[in-house]
């Protein structure tokens, strides 16, 4: 394992210090329980957005946190869920008022630590709603999930969700279109390689050098099928026809393209399968009005990519033009 | 090789078309010669930047056209140097009858290129001034450069004279201004783990499972040494003590501390690298008053990271905030 890291038990923590010496014009950063707010929180009258999930698919929740999207992030060890602790105490110290809305990604561990820290949370007289993310077409069951997967989707609908809150909808308002968003968003993805977790010290899966797995997870958990490595074309093909046959997307929509990459894979291939994927969309007749596309939720260095499709509409235009200022997303201010 | 590619040799002009349907609102790409302008180009009264240089280290230079940084990018193919013809053009495309600034780093083909781009505008009438980066510290001369490498700076360099330029300073202003930039810079990088040409199909050298390069080049190219791999903050030490020392940073200067990743190193690992750095300057009683964090000057898939610093002063600073809108930095607006 070669890694830019000192003990592997102290990788979050450092990283944590790390962007709490970047960035305090952007959050705070507590540790034991450890988790990330934004500089200004509680914002007084808004729905808190609470995020957060095992650490290692950075920028995802960390790097989102501050105006205009989340407002505060749990981040667990590598690939391992946060603590109910952790997401009690993030709740409390963004509750302004207006409630606290827990956007949390399909995974049992996730959903069960999640549903604690509500239940404490509301206990101390703070009102939550949670909503659960599972758009990963691939598989239904998987490694750590009953139900599909949580994946690249979250990305969107925490922007999304987090401008809506902004903006100073209720919350209520805000759980409701963060399921809107989870029902119009699907998502497949695919490894070249596999990623080696730090305190594990060995690649977390095998591939040949001929070999890619269709269908990972964003942790390496089995995708649909393991196969021989076939043009970018071919792969953008194999990703995106079994997301807009799911939902459907269908002629006439307007959808968000994010192509994310899982770590490893460079930007000069994204554009290559970005390019692919909006011919194909072409030629459905499905409009590309939003893109996103770079390393947004990734897999350590895992190689590979992701494709999502949202379904737009006027209101989700409008909330994902609307200003974001975090450490991994920004526009507009 | 295992890339998202589909033919080697299709790989610019594949990226290219991703680029131009992802982003027409930022730029304009032409083809054969291939480069890339602003929208808006050429912007009357206004100093035009080129830059370019072989593809491969996305998101610099295409992913930096834009409002607020470069006016146009020659991109060549993988790690190869864009040829006269469409430093010509670009040239060409982006005179607004201010003249146009040339930012070349110092690679050998790069250098001559331009010079010869550069007489044959002036022989069409443009004013053209060059600006050679070369701020890498590792080594004096190395497989395509005599002298001095352009790495890092050449990302904070067309940042900040982008802003002058925007903010309407003449052409000797911004070759002054560019000059200083890279008179106050330095950097050296490190490799984990080596990158693939596409078209080569083999990896550009190799190392072990235990081995890494100190003071590799963005395209390989060896540096000081192989070793054994090291933890990170000893990596981070050597890589920023040599570059404190050549210029030499001294106690009470104010810098800018660039963590960059050479594409295939995640955002958790810079973070770490980051911490150690900061603590190190600030041990030594220098300030770092401007960051930047992620994957700008890439070398492919290549692991590892390099650091960056650059002196600033008020001027300086208020250039790097200045607003940018492009695909690979934005902010401000």
């Amino acid at each position: 394992m070669k890694k830019l890291i000192n003990q592997a038990e102290d990788v979050v923590k450092e990283e944590l210090k790390g962007i709490e010496l970047a960035h305090p014009d952007l959050v705070k950063v507590f540790y034991d329980p450890d988790y990330i707010v934004r500089a200004d929180a509680p914002v007084q009258g808004k729905v808190g957005l609470v995020s957060g999930g095992g650490s290692g698919h950075e920028p995802m929740h960390g790097g989102f946190v501050g105006l205009g999207m989340l407002d505060a992030a749990c981040p667990g060890a590598v690939f391992t869920s946060p603590t109910p602790d952790q997401m009690l105490e993030a709740t409390k110290a963004v509750d302004g008022g207006a409630g606290v809305l827990h956007i949390v990604k399909n995974y049992t561990g996730d959903v069960m630590n999640f549903d604690m820290a509500a239940d404490l949370a509301r206990g101390e007289g703070i009102e939550v709603e949670s909503v659960v993310v599972d758009d990963d077409v691939a598989v239904q069951d998987s490694t750590w999930t009953a139900g599909r997967r949580g994946v690249g989707l979250t990305v969107l609908l925490e922007k999304i969700v987090g401008a809506a809150a902004e903006e100073g909808r209720s919350l209520k308002e805000c759980a409701d279109l963060a399921r809107k968003v989870n029902s119009q968003g699907r998502s497949m993805g695919m490894a070249l390689t596999s990623c080696t977790v730090p305190h594990v010290g060995k690649p977390s899966f095998d591939l040949t050098e001929e070999e890619m797995e269709i269908g990972i997870g964003i942790h390496g958990e089995p995708g649909r099928h393991r196969m021989k490595v076939e043009p970018a074309d071919k792969v953008t093909e194999m990703l995106l026809t079994p997301v807009i046959e799911d939902l459907p997307f269908k002629e006439g929509d307007e959808v968000l393209l994010f192509v994310n990459s899982m770590g490893g894979t460079p930007l000069i291939e994204l554009y290559i399968v970005y390019k692919k994927a909006v011919e194909l969309l072409e030629s459905k007749g499905i409009k590309v009005v939003r893109h996103l596309i770079g390393p947004y939720i990734t897999s350590l260095e895992m190689a590979g990519t992701s494709i999502t499709l949202l379904k737009m509409d006027e209101d989700l235009k409008k909330l994902w033009d609307a200003p974001v200022k975090t450490a991994g997303m920004r526009w507009g201010i």
